[in-house]
């Protein structure tokens, strides 16, 4: 393609007009919005364009030869999915913010690609302004990959910075989350682990080169934690954080899933607060590295999506190299895990089988089981543990990681 | 080139002989090593290597065709120089770890690599197995960047924190970082800050496009560090570490210096501890990205030269694309930093001008002074300030960076 990007673009919320502006800023960037494509054209917005360029009929930017480049940053995953498969198909090379629709339909997304001689980019659909996905294709590009977990979802992590570092209640930090922009109004896509997920599918893709559908792994949110969860972790002078993590068990398998984690001061990822992300790359030789940097808002995914950008100017793709190794690990999850379950009125002890059970406690209004059992097993028992009154958390033994 | 890479590699010790591990463990490199040139072919050495690949004599790797990689691991700039610049000039791409050699002789070695149509990666040479150069050079290519900074010594940073964590004396801790292998057996290039101006030299190049000579940089170590200024530091809670940055002062115009400073608990790098490297990374938009890791040590530097053999794959070369920009942000020294120096016998206040004396101390062993002056006057200073008696470090105050 040429070196001066001529971009149509889809979606104009917060990270559309992020986008609008961190491209106004980079002088070096060759790079010009040509076409904004919106569901509402009357909609009122912050940043001022020229009307003529605002369009609500997407042919008007897939017809217009002059664009070069797509950049797709709807909050619907429907469209989102429409917009790149469409452009692909055209040829017209596409960068996505939309986790959810990559995550989903990433297979078929490759092939596209492949099929169409053009190119996807979607690092910002992981951790925001982090550069994870690109550093997981290109640096970390060899097996000595053992290992990728992180806090990579903002909102639940303010959610949690709010409850643990200021003593708010659950409720209340929520709220606050809200207000601040970082939850959705809808909040369960973020609080019940789903985008952690996505994140973690994409993540997996380019740390070891296998596809996992979101239905085959455990995912597990923050939405039933109660103020005795709480109260336990803070006596035990560790944070809840959710993470999302996907780990190699041995030469030749891997496992991964979303869950919260009792997470001890002396980790990474335990100074990973409010709306930030942190992602730790655990690795043969070089141990672990640790990314840290803000997980939402609309101008640091904003700067990522431009980060993207730039990579077309010089013809930049994924090359998806991990998954032509000659043998890619496999998912598993028969490993065993070290669990703590809080449960008011379900008979967690009377339903449930471990493997070996390790404290129980049990009073009038509260009960927890510390217990190991298989992540095969706790994906059986996921209909059971979503019981408002339930809350699970890992309490990491495995992998030797307790200092990540 | 080719996909399958056989590398002749020069230099077997600590380093070399780690890329030798990486590379037998990493399956699906296609890399071989056919052939490693020593200096001493008698030397003992850990690992143990068919002696037929070894020689020492340079011409079995440049006038070998099958060679298509040459990596260059020596610790002498000089043989370095000397190896990168025959192998650019016969159009065999190189993977370098020499900072020392590739910082001084940068601009040469862009011109050769352009001449000769050929590539130099240096990756490793820059924080171990932080991958700060290519996220620079290829993340964050674009011109939001407003700032690079960090702990980029890890022998140097070692030594600090054994002295603020572990109430150790700086000699012994000099000696356990040695013992250690983290310290060179001649540690001044670590200790005087010359380690982190280089890989700062070369930080510049990939963040800005501004090359810049070391000595026209101001670097102070932390040899002359005094019981009294290790004191002084725990009175304010805070630590001294040594610090490499280099800031955009305005829209056209950038500083950069390695100096000690004083960091207090809420910055990121507070928390850099022992042999390990953080870096900084700063921009319009993304506010700050904080990248952690191993940045000392033979198989932390073998993984990072691992990567940039693995991108030959890929025939991956530095662009310099910041070099090509429009207007490339001018260097000044004409700042204004806010430092502390301790002295004893030297007249501090009599021999040097300040802009603004902030506080004085004196007693009958120490004395120190607080005060604003420029980078430019601290250039002058050069001589006067290295006398044993005399610690200078930098009380961050500008360009709002109180948090990173």
């Amino acid at each position: 393609m040429n070196n001066e990007i001529n971009i149509g673009l889809f979606g104009f919320g917060t990270v559309g007009q992020g986008v609008y502006r961190v491209i106004d800023q980079a002088k070096n960037a060759h790079a010009e919005i040509r076409r904004i494509c919106v569901r509402n054209l009357d909609k009122k917005r912050e940043v001022e364009v020229d009307s003529r360029i605002i369009t609500d009929n997407a042919d008007e930017i897939f017809n217009d030869p002059e664009i070069n480049l797509i950049v797709e940053v709807v909050d619907d995953a429907e469209a989102s999915y429409r917009i790149v498969t469409t452009a692909l198909k055209k040829g017209i090379p596409v960068v996505s913010g939309s986790k959810a629709m990559v995550a989903v339909h990433l297979p078929e997304l490759i092939e596209l690609q492949e099929k169409y001689h053009t190119a996807l980019l979607y690092d910002a659909s992981s951790c925001g302004s982090i550069p994870v996905i690109r550093n997981l294709e290109e640096y970390y590009d060899n097996d000595l990959l053992l290992e990728v977990k992180g806090i990579l979802n903002g909102s639940s992590n303010y959610i949690l910075s709010r409850v643990f570092d200021h003593g708010e209640a659950y409720s209340a930090a929520l709220k606050k989350a809200q207000d601040l922009g970082f939850a959705e109004s809808d909040p369960t896509f973020d609080i019940s682990g789903k985008d952690s997920l996505y994140k973690l599918i994409i993540i997996t893709v380019h740390a070891l080169g296998v596809y996992v559908s979101p239905e085959d792994i455990f995912t597990y949110g923050i939405s039933t934690i109660h103020d005795a969860d709480i109260q336990y972790a803070r006596e035990k002078g560790v944070k809840i954080k959710l993470v999302a993590q996907v780990v190699k068990v041995d030469e030749s398998r891997f496992t991964m899933f979303v869950m919260p984690e009792f997470v001890s001061p002396s980790r990474y990822i335990y100074s990973v607060d409010n709306e930030y992300n942190g992602v730790v790359i655990r690795g043969e030789c070089y141990d672990r590295q640790f990314m840290f940097g803000k997980g939402a808002g609309g101008l640091p995914t904003a700067s990522s999506i431009l980060s993207d950008i730039m990579a077309r100017r010089h013809g930049y793709r994924y090359e998806y190299k991990k998954m032509g190794y000659i043998e890619t690990p496999e998912y598993t999850t028969d490993v065993i895990l070290k669990v703590y379950i809080h449960y008011e009125t379900t008979d967690i002890p009377g339903l449930m089988e471990f493997e070996r059970i390790l404290e129980m406690y049990t009073s009038e209004t509260d009960n927890y089981i510390i217990a190991d059992i298989s992540l095969r097993d706790l994906m059986r028992y996921r209909d059971l543990l979503s019981a408002p009154d339930i809350f699970l958390a890992n309490l990491p033994v495995f992998f030797l990681d307790k200092d990540d």
